[in-house]
């Protein structure tokens, strides 16, 4: 039998809204979704779990109360919990995500970016 | 503050041995870790954990008892628990894994291409 592998660039193909993570696999009880991004997300943290960025294309600064890091194609950065952070984009920023299942992507914060946390491509 | 992304092109070059899984990142108690693989490894699986892998850069194989997935550059698999598997790589692979902390690279089998599974770089 030939199993398929899981390819970040068919899944990106079938996206074309912003700041919706979409599920494409799952480790355990974490999730790995793709996203795209651009502008600016609200404040929030995550106060039970970590949360891993990996950016494959664009630049994708996150900011925080502190200070800043700007990621890279080709980098992560894991953002530790219940640290509060903003994800920015200058321009459209291709990303997986890496969380526990369930996650919501405000945190405790809502608003009209939250999105459904279990749609899968 | 500035913080610092973690770039894969990076650490890649600090690594000249192959299939010794090098921990870059870890998100609550998984860990992530970049590896260079060439060749054949052994035959194992990991009874309680399933195990992530992206693939950076090359065409890795793995085999299964009942088939074979082919993972390219900008592709994933993640292998499930208890399912025997073998990485093959007829030229080099680059590599992510993500697998929980203590998780050994030979599984249960051991053998000379055990890793020190904690070493970070």
């Amino acid at each position: 039998m030939e199993y398929q592998p899981i390819r970040f660039g068919e899944k990106l193909g079938l996206i074309d809204d912003h700041w919706v993570p979409k599920v494409i696999a799952e480790m355990n009880d974490y999730q790995f979704k793709i996203v795209k991004i651009e502008g600016d997300f609200v404040w929030h943290d995550h106060e039970d779990t970590d949360e891993t960025f990996i950016v494959l294309d664009g630049e994708l600064r996150i900011d925080f109360r502190d200070g800043a890091v700007n990621i890279g194609k080709g980098e992560m950065f894991v953002v530790p919990k219940g640290v509060e952070h903003k994800p920015f984009a200058e321009s459209e920023v291709h990303m997986l995500l890496i969380e526990p299942r369930g996650v919501v992507n405000t945190g405790e914060v809502g608003g009209d970016l939250t999105a459904n946390n279990d749609v899968w491509i």
